[in-house]
């Protein structure tokens, strides 16, 4: 039987509220087994834009990640977020390492190809060290992973968080029983966005596309679930996306294969 | 035999300026053997406190490191010019992994006590981590530590990063043959400030408190000297401050026992 590896993804409300980021912690140590952490940026990188005057780039309602956007990313992404949930956890008694896709070159990615639209310096992943990785669990480390990558060639490239947690899920699969948690403010997909109470308990790729097309699920949510069931049809065990307790087993959506 | 550990601290222009931080990386990848990388912040961090608005608290000319001070230092350090570095070595073909002493748990440290002046999150190291560090060299990565070490409880602290540089060669030294290589514009410890060539070749503990009676040294030198003066009685091999020529053997100024 393969060992247990259990991924969580930290994101939105849960990286800028203390108190949530503490229950999030302190749910994520209790996971038994080898850990890792992923993370977003929340709104602190758009923050530091803001008060650094560099006005938002964006797209049909997407940001273009041009040169000042990037050095903040790295900055809060990389430093204010990654080294400050390291010491939080190594303080919670985990041996955390921070992690880019550069250190160790366990992600390596290229600049998303310009067709209508350029979207600057972010990345689409090529590949996923995995032999890196298991040898730094083996260490008794746990990964604790920024949503940045690289291409190699000198060039850090900015990657969607939940991309990268479900890349790192489905390289995962052929070494480790691999569980897969997508952590947020809310209880897990909402049949009704008003209420927080209306988890939709799980989805499979039949009642997915039937949630798409009567508007149940829709905007940002559909990345994360598609991302979600590819990572399913690849071999990953097990998905939830939920809140804190999700990581409890209480509430979450379960992503199913069938 | 012990193997060969070779540790580069840059520091200054070297960060700075492009060609000489390039110049620097060429030097660094050619030593062969275990290689580390420690580096300090130039002035990135003094710019971005300064686009932000937030005024320097400085006491008897120190930076004092504040809360929103050390937010900066976090965000450079470990994000900026750490996450940099790392994705530069990799294009030039070494594994590199960076750190502050939060992650893998390698430095640990306490804020400075407060005695006439509180520096705030000035952080004096307690410990090093050798096995970790060892574990790490072994999986043929190459540590590339920023300037910020950890208390173990979920606080970051600001540390120097010659301290840093000579606290892991001392720590390294009972398992390496550890050179040291203090780097930055200059070509060594100068007998006159304003003249690049007149390189003092080699410094002991005689000719350095001669040295500094007679004013050749002052200022900031004698931090930086301290510590290496420190790290040789440790049993550290070999130490030279100089400019990346120095990596190659021409310049720079050797740190003798005797």
């Amino acid at each position: 039987m393969k060992p247990t590896l259990q991924i969580l993804k930290l994101g939105g409300k849960l990286l800028e509220q203390e108190q949530l980021r503490a229950q999030a912690l302190q749910g994520f140590i209790t996971l038994p087994g080898h850990k890792i952490l992923v993370h977003g940026g929340g709104n602190k990188a758009s923050e530091l834009l803001d008060q650094l005057g560099i006005a938002p780039k964006m797209i049909n309602g997407r940001r273009i990640t041009d040169d000042p956007t990037l050095d903040v990313v790295i900055m809060v992404y990389g430093g204010l977020i990654n080294k400050k949930l390291v010491a939080q956890l190594q303080a919670l008694g985990i041996n955390a390492l921070g992690l880019s896709g550069a250190d160790a070159n366990v992600i390596i990615a290229h600049k998303r190809p310009v067709k209508e639209i350029d979207y600057g310096w972010a990345g689409d992943i090529d590949q996923i060290n995995p032999t890196t990785i298991q040898q730094l669990l083996q260490l008794g480390l746990c990964p604790v992973f920024c949503a940045l990558t690289h291409d190699q060639k000198g060039q850090l490239l900015n990657t969607n968080a939940d991309t990268i947690a479900s890349s790192l899920a489905t390289a995962m699969a052929p070494f480790f029983e691999v569980k897969l948690f997508l952590c947020f403010e809310k209880k897990g997909v909402l049949a009704d966005p008003e209420d927080n109470n209306s988890i939709v308990p799980h989805l499979n790729p039949t009642s997915y596309r039937e949630a798409k097309a009567s508007g149940i699920i829709s905007g940002g949510m559909i990345a994360k679930l598609d991302n979600a069931f590819h990572a399913i049809a690849q071999g990953v065990n097990q998905i939830v996306i939920g809140d804190p307790d999700s990581l409890k087993g209480i509430g979450g959506t379960s992503i199913r294969a069938k």
